[in-house]
């Protein structure tokens, strides 16, 4: 299926009676800003992810401003048979919050649904609204000398229900665990309307199946969630960061563990940037200056957070002479400053800007074992020197999590249908290398549309019979954001 | 329900040629010792809990060595509509892991799938068989210099498939998180007899809906888990303990909030014990020395743990130190020696012991948030003040994750039996403590058969749905552990 259709009249089975009769039900428990219509020019940046490569229509795009309004929404979408695709920021790489335009369909943006409802100081923990930008959460957590950890590229226009939707990772995790691990309490619309309640502050609650596990990663095809309690931290009082350089991907996942020991799990970052991707740094930044006096095969950017009672930069000095102690370590910089700290991490930053810049190319999200990442990386290359010639393979993430973004440059020159042609055919081969290391062809991303197939595939028959009744069981109208994760179902199919 | 019923034939509804029928299908899949007969005295220890106060009967013991007995096992349970109970170390304490004899069952003991399958150093990993005994399994992480920080008082003999199952919590969870946060692989026999294969040893995967976790705590009522691979962390080099006395709970857990700050969250412990427990600590051991100068409301029990890089000393000094300048702080003491620790520790230990030893109590597993942590005892306190003379509460626990143990002594000479159907009745009023507080019954210990009434009273409508729903899609015969945490379902019901 291809999920880059032109877009349709995004009524896709309705006629126009029934068309009007859908919008005239949602104007009816709707403000007039909380609807715009599937054809309106205010609604294109809803109906595309911001690749541009994934999008369609959608009868109108949902702007609730309360819980109640959610709930009614999904009342009548139920009713008049119409999808639900839950939006949050829209900054999701795997077309999970867009409507194909195969059905009728609402996008349900949760924008307006912003507001930091509570801060509990005693408890570490902060209640928002699911529509709370990312960096805002961040923001107000810091002005109560808190940390909410979470911290991603997209920060400043994702949404908290969003990266809760998706499981988001970041750079943090090491540290902090996925979204997953942040989130103490939840409150979701069902697919009746119904509202789930399980916004609790608790870090300690075995009462029965874990719904909101099941909740969290789900990508909106089981409930919208409205809200969100999160796990806050002490803000750390000391931040080192250290740029060095190691021979191989070995040693860099070596000093890894001598670093977690030494330094007793205070790392909050540990990531890898092959050699390679410096040029494209510098194509994002000219001015990109590398702190290490040769060329090294691997660069590593490394941060560690501890409060004001601790030693964070005796402790780094420690760790790194400890690593040239035991082979472990080329080169190597501790920042002396909060502006050189930035500077090292702009590189990591510039790179990923530098891809863009070069033009499209395979993008990956995989994980293996720490103890596979060199291999990974290994073969992954040897796959495409041997298989892809004149395509560049680069390879950075976060080691620390066994999450390595191996990504793959075309050769110049080739033409865009060709690029993509190929480039399919190219990520599946880097799937089956993840896959035969028993790795993830999705560590922090998601399947949303754009990776159903894979992940389909993927799955043992009792997987994906799993799979198949958990949706049933939460959503049997199937309405919720169908054709993410699982195939769409209508009514006709059941 | 009463589950203290008398042992049946543990064959209900099987009449002789049945049952004779049934037995010889297990001999057909598992060796003479990994069958014993429900009438056996061998089969005893299995039949009952550990209080002795839940237990009934079991047409067999089945002793499975292998992933494939297991499967072969719930395969022919399932053609003969017999029941499974999943045993680990048979010590919970929601009577979760005994067949009420109310319909033909089997105990499935996971004891002699018993081996530490590999530990993955690089990846900081260890998969094991489900019955390994969670003192071996974490004995096996420290010969290799590393930690699995799980820690209960029953680890010498449960098992790490009950852990999970369980989802066990203990003293460390502050740092380390509950067993759930600690599995990253799990493989189940799911109720048709398949093997569920999730046994990655990955941090990050996201790859669709997470069974894992819905598996996590599901107490055997969705499948038997075989396997599980477990995170590890560095083995700490210095641990620093202190025992501390406070004016109240306020008091107290003000300090924690100051604690995980100067600390770094590097904490590992932060129970609390109510001044009323020490006569319980005495009562079991005469010898008991509290190491503080006067008599203190509430008394604390702190651990640290870090590498060899940090001077965790110098670090609780400096806490300790902040925190009497600041008026949070009574007296205080700092072990100087490991076996110092230990005798700081044995206070905690032995309150628990001593009220054992005084005889039937009511016991609780209370969690509230953080900040409630004192409202939930002083409400507590002042419900049993009021409605039941003569009872006297005691209140202890892992303060730093809001989890309570609040607990009540009947008064001296009070009959057995009035002590029980009274002790019921006080303990509905401690559970609406905590539930007004928005709290939970169940921090840690789960639901089993014997909180399975007011786990499903809590629940909302659509919250009943949801689990009815997810225990249908998983076992649709209702054969696993029926009557744990759902009410129980035969063929005839459905």
């Amino acid at each position: 299926m291809s999920l880059a259709s032109e877009p349709s009249a995004g009524a896709a089975g309705l006629n126009e009676s029934q068309r009007e009769a859908v919008l005239a039900a949602f104007a009816g428990v709707l403000d007039a800003s909380g609807i715009i219509g599937g054809g309106s020019p205010d609604a294109a940046r809803y109906l595309h992810d911001w690749t541009g490569d994934y999008g369609g229509a959608a009868l109108a795009v949902l702007r609730p401003a309360t819980v109640e309004q959610v709930q009614a929404v999904v009342r009548l979408c139920g009713e008049h048979g119409v999808a639900i695709v839950p939006q949050g920021g829209n900054t999701g790489l795997v077309a999970g919050a867009i409507s194909d335009g195969a059905r009728p369909a609402v996008i349900v943006s949760l924008e307006r649904l912003n507001r930091i409802r509570r801060i509990d100081a005693a408890n570490f923990t902060l209640q928002a609204d699911a529509g709370v930008v990312l960096q805002t959460l961040k923001d107000a957590a810091e002005a109560e000398n808190m940390l909410f950890p979470l911290a991603l590229g997209a920060q400043g226009s994702c949404q908290i229900g969003g990266n809760v939707a998706t499981n988001a990772g970041g750079i943090n995790v090491l540290r902090y665990g996925m979204t997953r691990d942040l989130v103490l309490g939840l409150e979701v619309v069902l697919p009746d309307g119904s509202l789930w309640q399980g916004m609790t502050g608790l870090r300690k609650d075995n009462r029965g199946y874990n719904l909101k596990q099941l909740l969290i990663g789900s990508e909106g095809t089981l409930g919208v969630i409205t809200g969100v309690e999160v796990k806050l931290f002490p803000r750390p009082a000391n931040i080192e960061t250290a740029y060095l350089g190691a021979r191989s991907f070995a040693e860099a996942m070596a000093l890894f563990g001598l670093a977690r020991r030494v330094c007793s799990d205070l790392l909050t970052a540990f990531e890898v940037i092959g050699g390679e991707c410096i040029p494209l740094a510098v194509l994002s930044n000219p001015a990109t200056r590398v702190p290490l006096a040769d060329e090294w095969p691997v660069h590593i950017v490394m941060e560690l957070a501890c409060s004001a009672a601790i030693d964070g930069r005796a402790l780094l000095e420690t760790l790194l002479a400890e690593a040239f102690e035991a082979g472990l370590l080329g080169d190597g910089a501790i920042a002396q400053s909060r502006a050189q700290a930035q500077a090292f991490w702009a590189i990591r930053e510039d790179l990923v800007e530098g891809q863009a810049r070069r033009g499209m190319h395979v993008r990956t999200d995989l994980s293996v074992r720490l103890s596979d990442v060199p291999r990974l990386i290994d073969q992954a290359r040897a796959y495409v020197a041997a298989d892809w010639p004149g395509w560049l393979p680069i390879a950075y993430g976060h080691a620390g999590d066994g999450n390595i973004h191996f990504n793959v440059m075309p050769p110049l020159g080739l033409a865009p249908e060709r690029i993509r042609e190929e480039g399919r055919r190219l990520l599946q081969g880097l799937y089956a290398v993840a896959r035969d290391l028993g790795g993830s062809f999705s560590a922090e991303h998601g399947v949303g549309r754009s990776r159903r197939d894979v992940f389909l595939a993927g799955l043992a028959p009792n997987q994906r019979a799993a799979v198949r009744a958990l949706k049933a069981a939460f959503d049997p109208q199937g309405i919720m954001n169908p054709g993410c994760l699982v195939p769409p179902v209508t009514n006709l199919d059941q």
